[in-house]
């Protein structure tokens, strides 16, 4: 997979991919992620990405010019399966969504700042708006990083345990149960006897139950046949 | 607001931290953002932080004894309002909770890693548990930024336009409308006429009417009386 993210903050976005598994990901060559400066993108003097709302209010909005300017750039190199603006009014990223997109080959991932971009890029450029949630934030850097972040881990062979990734909230329609890890007694707080029994039917039968009690208590809306995991 | 975040992998957190409004509120003064490597907390040898799941089964599982060490060790210096776990079966953030939050003095976020972190630390150590969204990533530390920067650019004098985040999407209910700057014509793509008119009466009535219709297309759940935004 090639990420292409456009952006007026490539050093926001750095540290991310430089820990953990998305580093590991672009180590073995299962992704690239490029970042693109808007600035290098004007054609004005100033270098200026924004200016005023038309109609007044609060915040500057990103200009239509260096984003047709980058994105045309980009599309002229090679085909994209989505142009991705990353925003609150968006289709709410769900981990079906995440498992579809995992798959695509190139996508192009542009980040949001201050008020927001002009309508005429997200009428004329993008293919799908994302949200990453019902909150506001200073802008669709921290978004790609989520999205980028959720996608990468999906790939093939990123994750060294392949099972783990099916075994995580979401992927059966039930949030994971509780997990434990040793010393089985710490400060008197013990560790179900079930897990230390050997008996991995009864293990597997807790666990299951426990997965299910857990989704009912805390999102028993994932339960329902109307799910936001069924919607899309 | 101070906030610590507890991690095996501060440095991916860095650059977020560094740029836009999270680093200028930081340089202002009006938050204070603390890194802690579990590794300095561990008291076995080999700073290992994870062991294998009690009953088996992928993936690592966070061990208590650094958590314990370093949660325990922050709470003897100062009182916190939350002790925040990040986790895909936590409760979803919104807006509303973002504002509650972002009035709040001392945090600690505590981002999972691997599988996840012993049961026995949720229940003794943790009284929130915050999930950005229905998707599963390789940690809790983009959960940890996207919480960070929600809270963050809500606190007063952070914005510099403090009128700004007033108008955000969410903030009354609604998606923000279609917004537009400079040039009023490009490629023959024009903005709405009512924006250029000077008619701020009609501006402010053309804009309620686009954020109705949009938030009407794309999230009628926000426009009914059990929206997510009402839950909490």
């Amino acid at each position: 997979m090639r990420i292409d993210i456009v952006t007026v903050l490539p050093e926001l976005l750095r540290s991310p991919f430089e820990a953990s598994i998305m580093k590991r990901a672009i180590d073995k060559g299962l992704v690239e992620v490029h970042f693109h400066n808007l600035r290098d993108y004007t054609t004005n003097r100033q270098k200026s990405v924004d200016d005023y709302p038309y109609g007044g209010g609060a915040g500057m909005v990103m200009t239509v010019q260096p984003i047709d300017a980058c994105i045309t750039h980009l599309k002229s190199e090679r085909s994209y399966d989505e142009i991705i603006y990353m925003s609150p009014d968006g289709e709410t990223l769900n981990q079906k969504m995440a498992n579809t997109m995992s798959m695509y080959e190139n996508i192009i991932i542009l980040c949001g700042h201050y008020k927001g971009v002009d309508q005429r890029v997200r009428d004329h450029f993008i293919t799908k708006e994302i949200s990453i949630g019902d909150y506001v934030l200073s802008g669709g850097e921290l978004g790609a990083l989520v999205l980028s972040d959720a996608l990468i881990r999906l790939i093939p062979g990123v994750l060294s345990d392949e099972t783990s990734a099916l075994t995580d909230s979401f992927q059966d329609g039930l949030l994971s149960g509780p997990i434990y890890t040793r010393p089985a007694d710490y400060n008197g707080w013990k560790v179900p006897e079930v897990l230390t029994s050997g008996n991995f039917a009864k293990i597997d039968k807790w666990r299951e139950d426990m997965a299910y009690e857990h989704t009912k208590n805390r999102r028993p809306d994932l339960l329902s046949f109307d799910s936001a995991q069924d919607d899309n």
